[in-house]
């Protein structure tokens, strides 16, 4: 069985590194000549809209699924006339627009940040009216890892976005003073079996995720799956999904969902029963799903930027060193580190300790 | 860094699948056109006495190392002139030879079943009076999975055994009455710091391993780590070794070792905190050893001359599966099965549920 990724990047390597046991074999579609992922399967180096090479690549694999979102519609629509793509394109038409995101959190009744159109200059100081300062400002299409964002904190402020906005599309968000930031991951086969991972809880740097840790029994669990189970409803989705949420005095409010494979899910490589990317596999072939039993407590700290050497990573007890053998460029994810924490020591403790020990 | 592997088979795609998140790449040295590990690397396909290819091979990795110990010592000479080799040839150059790991463990101390270079038919009709039938005659070179071997039960059965030897070099081994067949897996680098795994217990199917579970707080697990010491320390070992052991009256007796990763320690890769796999790259790259600690009970059951389909396996709650993705052939493993034990159900009664579930 042969399964094409769009991109080749660390997702691409670790859904094969997932996959390659059970027997399947992988063909990765991806415009960038060094994908991590290239070693693990045949690499197509094609464009998004060289139809010739996409025709190959659908052909050549019994079906097709993505590590990232931003891949034209248009090319899964071609894709699409040749082979099954899952997640299917109605989940990627919604989740490339964050406007449309908002109004599909809004239509199902989930919390999510007050939002606004924003079309023109005008429209921003509406929004600082509506919503008060600080507030930020996103690009509709595309952006990740806060690239793309603009928090506001004064009028002063507006003119200079708007030039740097540089007419994209754009949506103005409330500014939400959340306690914590978490994520829910679930994964869904086509017959609808679903199962849920441990809560994340994740902490950032700059804007990028630098650490995880999962909450077994945490107390918001119950409420973050009863939101991310609208969204498999209303999406019919097939595959992982994960659902970032702010916790504010106590309430779940939807940030943003990614409908593949996701950074927070990292600790289940070696942290549950079956990783995130195995059953990412096992949903989109309608398969049996694995159990996502936590077996402990689990770090997972992103490098970003610069990455420690083999030595020194792996003086670290218990941990899995991850090191994606990219070029380091400033906030680059460039690995990370799963460290399973000792029954003794406080997971936040052990958080701070690992922080410390790579000076960052 | 690049790591040479000689052979393309499961044990080096177990390695490659371990040794990719860390970083490392590799290239894999197989005479034969389909090796499974193919998919995970760069693959020169020669003979072992292709030297072109042999020094192209050394020269293109940091260092070199095998996944069976049959490989021809002239080759791991040859290479050894360009790049390191471990575990080194003074230990395969043992094991290449029954006779000499008999020898080695008498010298060492170690106990072992009675043993008689078998060069005529007559050495036959003596080791027959002095070992007492039944015996075993197994080839002092090459043979395994119980291949090169002959059980004689009676003078009878004397003439036809020797000619089906055809002249190779044997010795006759005692048959041992054991009550169990037990491995012990140690890893070391090349620092001398060491670990083990938990002892495993094994069972056969027409001489080739099926089973394996792992014993936590075996009662024999202290005694097979001094004998296993003894290796290390005589061998100056470097990587991962198995030595298997028969139970005999509450003693331990060296059967054979593998200067190697080890079929018996393939429920390390889920049920161990670093597989075996992992450290031994971490030995030859003489790095820090990974905890052996395990995650719980598992039962791993080889696949063998036929494996199930990916539904039908994963059927199993809190399983792993692993496909070779090789041709079927009898006796031929294709891939295994790792479960984790619920903590309510007793190990021995979850491998006789297993091997009813798959028919075996």
């Amino acid at each position: 069985m042969k399964i094409g990724v769009f991109g080749g990047g660390q997702l691409a390597q670790m859904l094969a590194l997932a996959g390659i046991p059970l027997g399947l074999r992988f063909v990765f579609f991806d415009p960038t000549p060094d994908g991590c992922a290239a070693t693990l399967g045949q690499h197509i180096q094609a464009d998004f809209d060289d139809w010739q090479q996409l025709k190959l690549f659908a052909k050549s694999v019994d079906l097709v699924t993505f590590e990232f979102e931003n891949i034209p519609l248009s090319a899964i629509e071609f894709v699409s006339k040749y082979t099954r793509v899952y997640p299917e394109i109605n989940t990627l038409n919604v989740k490339q627009d964050r406007l449309l995101e908002k109004q599909l959190f809004q239509r199902l009744g989930i919390a999510t940040p007050k939002f606004i159109d924003i079309q023109s200059k005008n429209d921003i100081h509406d929004a600082a009216e509506t919503l008060g300062f600080p507030f930020v400002i996103k690009t509709r299409f595309g952006g990740y890892d806060g690239k793309g964002q603009w928090v506001l904190k004064s009028e002063e402020q507006i003119a200079y976005t708007w030039s740097q906005i540089d007419g994209l599309p754009c949506i103005a968000e409330q500014w939400i003073n959340f306690s914590r930031e978490v994520s829910i991951i679930a994964v869904q086969n086509r017959n609808n079996e679903r199962v849920f991972y441990d809560l994340a809880e994740n902490g950032h740097n700059r804007g990028i995720l630098h650490t995880t840790v999962n909450r077994p029994s945490d107390p918001m669990a119950l409420e973050a799956q009863k939101i991310i189970c609208k969204l498999l409803e209303e999406l019919n989705y097939c595959g992982a999904i994960a659902l970032e949420l702010f916790e504010c005095n106590g309430q779940l409010i939807a940030n943003e969902f990614a409908p593949r494979v996701h950074n927070s899910g990292h600790w289940t490589i070696e942290g549950a029963a079956t990783s995130q990317f195995e059953n990412h596999l096992r949903a989109i072939l309608n398969l049996p799903l694995g159990s996502t039993q936590h077996k402990g407590q689990y770090v997972m700290l992103n490098f970003i930027s610069k990455i420690p050497e083999l030595p020194h990573a792996l003086s670290v007890p218990n941990s899995h060193f991850h090191n994606y053998t990219k070029q380091a460029k400033p906030g680059r994810k460039l690995g990370h580190l799963t460290v399973c924490a000792d029954q003794h020591e406080d997971i936040d403790n052990l958080v701070f300790r690992l922080k410390n020990f790579f000076h960052f």
